[in-house]
């Protein structure tokens, strides 16, 4: 395929991506398959000579959407959302057209310096301490993961090696091995599997925090200082905690307030885990649910799940660059490059796993900037203050039920009074069904 | 931006992308910028309104461009290829699209199937021993990774895993930690810096094994025998061994027709990264490097270096699918569906450590069709006996030196020998300034 057909194609890809969402709800959410369904339909190995793109093509609806599960639909309400938006998207294509792969500032500037400045853009929508911001005098700063698993990973890490540094700084003979053999990682028992598999991986004890529904499943302060004091005596030693901002079977918020205090104290890393929750900062009226964060040496979230930058975009900050990169930095001679000690920006060789990474701020480059953070915030907010006035004039036009408004911190609130002596509970559902299909038939009406 | 401009935008983006790649060689192929040079080219924080479209494309020149390295200009020769192809391209589009996070076959059937299948026909082509084919009675099988890091590191936390449960075996009453510490991974003092980073992730020692420049920097049997032995006999437990067929700095095959059996005479799981080489044994007359794989637990190599699948596509394979599933697997509530334990597939959740993934085996079925093998061949020998033929013609026409050719194994080989009583040094680095000023040409007159 030359750059000629390329443009006819590509041209026809979109349409055809446009096509596929703009009627995504007519078809089934889940497939209707059996595991294997797949190897049936295409040959047993790859052809010899070329296929034509029309031959490639005709199969995307006859092998590949039958077995899709389909995210975007509407109709999909299972695991997280994934984010899918159409800056996204023709970013996306861009970065697959440069198709640099970003390791050091060198292998491509561009790459490096945008991902730092666009951290720092999105480290300010959440009113992140300067310490998180590259652009300041702090040490700190952000850098893109795949995936939260890989940041709860990364934070690890950086954890483990300044503890082994720490404790080998005061006592220089202590076999390396044997600080390791004492470690212990601390989350909730309510974490996400990514965080005890973290454990496993860098082959450190990792202990599980009781939680208590009547807490809501947050982890308390006093449990987690019982458990530090429990271990230390017993001659282990603390020296992570990681710590949810939005557990996964309930989102639960642990107290970081309370708990961040005690790490600082005992020089324990507390990185902050809000994957899903986390988008939500951006809101002031939700800001609240991130204090604390001035405790943290760490703080992950993921904007390819709520804030529109498709996947993956798993954005991650610390409070000293250095530790993050001394937990990883190899320095073989063909990574070195003129610039390398002389910007506020991170090689990303010295500050992921991967090593290799694609040009991803392009996507939040484009995403924040043709939404703005209103159009950030109202994604987020999903509804307005008109459309809640829109839906009690349905309601109160529709003369079965009659409600009136009220004022709480500048939001327009649908106010429900049981008032009459005669009212029963199958009234109250009665009413209930009635304002749901309402607030339904409003919000299928909003544009996306 | 709705589906609507979308589209529009989406077809100029298509255009800009392919005016990008056809003019690529006039752009300078390194940037001439100074860290830091992009912050001071774009504000400080976050747009609060939405910015238009244009605004957004007009500064891909303004403060992109400028600081790219472009990879994919004629003129780069740093670090190694990355691939590029439309067909990937247009796969990673409809991708992009798609949308779906593929960490479970549940999470998307399609995703997860072809994925498998897939990397069937990529070990077809690499007439893989069928122990690693997941379409057959085999129990092995491929995924795709990130890059050949992540590979590694699986490789060695499966490693890992595997031999502490053969010691527990035995010895049930043994701490783990004492197992762990006593645990000890080889490579070539060749390989790449990633490997050694994979011990130090998984915490174990790593031991690079010394090469030679007489051995041509390869690992030799004996060498890692003798170490064995040594390691053995001081308390050690040798579990691994990652060898590499073509090293960063030279190109250095490790012997593993000689390495292989030693591995599994001491029950040491042998990775092969093959990261960068290992496209290339797609053509018959190069898979004779690749003999000895029949020894290998796991082997893993880029198609995102040089078999024209765009970045991110890291294909392993693995003898056994359990040994990988047994490193990583984790059960919680929400990643259970019907379907877990019925299928020759990997859930992607119990084979990567990201747990999440995009939909990159597109990438792969539009590539491996729209080429078919004998296209990616033809890629990979970038060149024909009839290039040679025309070479052979525009160098005996010019009448300044002359040759004539021969025939091997089927190739078309040119063939200089230095003949007259009068030839000097000065003459042969003439002719060969000549051939290579030929070459080029012809190079240049070929299509893509």
């Amino acid at each position: 395929m030359d750059a000629a057909e390329f443009r006819r194609r590509g041209k026809e890809m979109v349409d055809l991506i446009a096509d596929y969402l703009e009627n995504i709800e007519q078809r089934p959410v889940y497939p209707d398959v059996e595991p294997g369904y797949l190897r049936s339909l295409i040959p047993e190995e790859a052809p010899e000579e070329p296929e034509t793109y029309e031959d490639v093509v005709k199969d995307i609806e006859r092998v590949i959407m039958p077995g899709v599960t389909h995210w975007h639909s509407p109709y999909f309400y299972a695991y997280f959302p994934t984010a899918n938006s159409f800056p996204a998207m023709l970013a996306d294509m861009l970065s697959g057209a440069i198709g640099c792969i970003g390791f050091s500032w060198a292998a491509s500037p561009a790459c490096t310096e945008l991902e730092t400045v666009m951290m720092d853009w999105l480290g300010k929508m959440l009113k992140l301490p300067e310490d998180f911001i590259a652009g300041t005098h702090g040490q700190g700063g952000g850098v893109i993961q795949g995936t939260a698993s890989e940041a709860t990973l990364v934070a690890l890490l950086a954890a483990r090696s300044r503890a082994v540094r720490m404790i080998l700084a005061s006592d220089p003979q202590r076999p390396e091995t044997d600080i390791t053999s004492k470690l212990v990682a601390y989350s909730s028992d309510q974490a996400h599997c990514s965080v005890e598999r973290a454990g496993m991986i860098a082959g450190v004890r990792m202990k599980k925090i009781p939680t208590e529904q009547s807490d809501k499943y947050a982890v308390q302060g006093e449990t987690l200082r019982r458990m530090i004091q429990e271990d230390k005596a017993a001659g282990l030693i603390p020296f992570y905690f990681c710590a949810t901002l939005g557990t996964t079977p309930s989102c639960a918020f642990d107290h970081i307030t309370e708990l961040g205090p005690i790490c600082n104290a005992e020089k324990i890393w507390m990185h902050i885990d809000a994957a899903y929750a986390g988008s939500s900062f951006i809101c002031p009226e939700f800001r609240p649910l991130l204090n604390g964060i001035e405790f943290a040496d760490s703080f992950n979230f993921n904007p390819h799940k709520w804030l529109l930058v498709n996947f993956d975009c798993s954005t991650m900050w610390v409070r000293k660059r250095s530790d993050l990169i001394g937990a990883f930095k190899m320095d073989p001679l063909y990574l070195k490059h003129d610039h390398q000690e002389s910007g506020r920006y991170f090689d990303i060789t010295f500050s992921c796993y991967s090593q290799s990474i694609r040009f991803r701020s392009l996507k939040m480059w484009f995403v924040f900037r043709m939404y703005g953070l209103k159009g950030l915030q109202d994604y987020i907010r999903k509804g307005s203050n008109e459309v809640n006035e829109t839906l009690l004039k349905r309601i109160n036009n529709g003369r079965k039920i009659h409600l009136v408004p009220c004022q709480l911190s500048g939001q327009f609130v649908l106010r429900f009074a049981v008032c009459a002596r005669t009212t029963e509970s199958r009234h109250i559902r009665e009413a209930w069904r009635l304002i749901t299909q309402l607030a339904e038939e409003v919000m299928q009406e909003l544009p996306n």
